[in-house]
């Protein structure tokens, strides 16, 4: 990255190593595949021990997020804490870090050059190949709607880093890139932090966005994002925020309540791709609508992650990268598990216009 | 149902009438569809107000399920309380009720006769219609495991009873049957409860079992659910239990821990075609399937359902239904939102042989 960061910044990049120490936290790691469906499920059984550890009371996850302090968090000094192996390091002039990366500890893929299949009767599996990073901005008490759009630009920057370095490995087909806020959207530790997982597979809502932009292009001559970003630009009523190059927008087809959308406006298939100038203003939209979120209900947990196009090295260009932001305002229960149909309780217009007002200009 | 329960009980039945009075519990009810998926999403705005009750410490649904005693139970007297209206009723000899089911009274469909299509720019969507009913058993306090089987059955019963009347609705062309037990399975009422919820149009995971199903059968002329129901039968090691009729098994590609499926052994593709005897045989398998659950995991939310085949009038005799047990045993987190692709932390292997040792003959 090219602007400010890296002018008042040293970077320091150093290769991750095939560690195998990694290995003996994870007894073993699975990709197994439904029969019926085609999806995949991972079975990683390095974190759980017994039966009993499975239920509710006793998460070990609850426990640790609960654990909102500074105090011994494991990613204010992760080189103390013995999270840290091999590291990226973006750090200021000072020398101080202001953002590292590093193995997650407990993966759910296991590091290895070529996945293996396994089979069993009817069935079908594979060795879970992969990468499981952390990627942690230095402050405990500031999430992303509270760092400044540079900093938020500097996170940005490490996922397209550790994107481009990753997609070069042979079993790496689908790079995946999320963050989660807070105890009931998954986040184990409290400090901010995001998470890239690397897969050999492509994954099923993936794979259904893919097939669904190449049909509409097919049926309609025109990418499906495209017109969904020009017709909320116009429309102006689901709209959250918007820059020359991003939009941010409640969906028509929200899933959860204030579901938001980010997409550049101009067509492109490839995360990966983003430029330094691009960054800053996916950092300005990714702010303000983290920000509304934060104020409009209240601080409540919410994941974001990026749809991008597999590193397969196929052709994607139907598809049109994007960020989808979804706060836990409900809970999965028999209806939605049972038919993938969710039910949101706000009309995705209403929840825009909420969120319109409580937008931070700062 | 010509047994047990018939013989030494009175089953008063009575037509739903299309009640008005209905409408006025939720505002607007809409299906909207993801133009690049084609899934569906359901927008209820009936039980929701300002934005402000979505924020985690707010939920209703919490401060609901946290009411676990019997005082002011809402479904211990459903009439006194309001949530019974038109009412088919299961009664023991002695005019006392075993089993009631009733309207949703705050339904996420609202009755109609047809749905209705809504059009906004490249948007497609529909009028929620729909029907949503709950069914109560009449112990505030003895969920499935704790229930005698000749209950259990009547619970499936009465789940035929209600898809039989639904089925032949104009706008129905699918019926779910869940049941969600604890709060965090989305229980929102603590009084043992199975509801369900006739809509008019496919599920996307539905959809996605019919197509596999169709698929399997094409390239291998067999069913793919007969193919496994007779592997697990065979290699033993993820069953949980099974009788002449029905086998309990751990997935091979398990979703969550100590997931479990019942199966019908000889192929059928239509839950509404299960017979008497069936329901015996199946209350048997559900009862000890959740009764190991709830020993193996220590009381852990679960969530069931029934997958079955659509009733649009159109061939599915390639489909196999069955029954799906979902034990909350982790959180959706970025990666499995993102993805669709599950993490679980224990083998089903594993899983099924704690199980095993789980099991209450009783």
């Amino acid at each position: 990255m090219q602007i400010n960061i890296s002018q008042e910044g040293e970077k320091i990049k150093k290769e991750f190593e095939e560690a195998p120490a990694e290995k003996k936290q994870i007894i073993d790691s699975e990709l197994r595949q439904d029969i019926v469906t085609g999806d995949w499920v991972v079975i990683a059984t390095g974190r759980a021990k017994r039966p009993e550890d499975f239920s509710r009371a006793e998460y070990s996850t609850q426990k640790l997020a609960d654990h909102l302090d500074s105090d011994g968090c494991l990613f204010c000094d992760p080189k103390e804490s013995g999270q840290e192996k091999d590291v990226l390091i973006y750090s200021k002039s000072d020398g101080d870090w202001t953002l590292k990366v590093f193995p997650n500890k407990y993966p759910a893929f296991s590091r290895g050059k070529v996945p293996r299949s396994l089979e069993e009767g009817p069935y079908f599996a594979m060795t879970g190949t992969g990468y499981h990073e952390v990627i942690v901005s230095r402050d405990h008490f500031k999430h992303i709607p509270d760092l400044e759009i540079i900093e938020v630009a500097e996170i940005i920057d490490a996922f397209q880093d550790r994107y481009l370095e990753l997609m070069k490995k042979k079993s790496v087909n689908y790079i995946t890139i999320f963050h989660n806020f807070g105890k009931e959207a998954g986040a184990s530790i409290a400090h901010p932090h995001s998470q890239l997982i690397a897969i050999p597979v492509i994954s099923p809502y993936i794979k259904q966005e893919l097939d669904g932009a190449e049909l509409y292009y097919k049926s309609l001559r025109k990418c499906v994002y495209c017109e969904m970003a020009e017709y909320e630009g116009m429309a102006k009523k689901r709209i959250v925020f918007e820059n020359e190059t991003f939009i941010a927008f409640c969906p028509f087809a929200s899933r959860s309540a204030f579901e938001i959308w980010i997409m550049p406006k101009k067509h492109n298939s490839y995360f990966e791709r983003i430029t330094d100038e691009e960054k800053i203003k996916l950092a300005e939209v990714l702010k303000n609508s983290l920000g509304a979120i934060k104020k409009t209900i209240n601080n409540t947990p919410y994941n974001f992650y990026i749809h991008t196009s597999p590193c397969d090295g196929k052709d994607y260009r139907r598809y049109h990268w994007h960020i989808e932001i979804l706060p836990h305002t409900s809970t999965w229960a028999g209806f939605e598990l049972e038919t993938g149909i969710e039910i949101s309780m706000i009309q995705p217009e209403e929840a825009a216009r909420a969120l319109r007002e409580n937008l931070n200009n700062n």
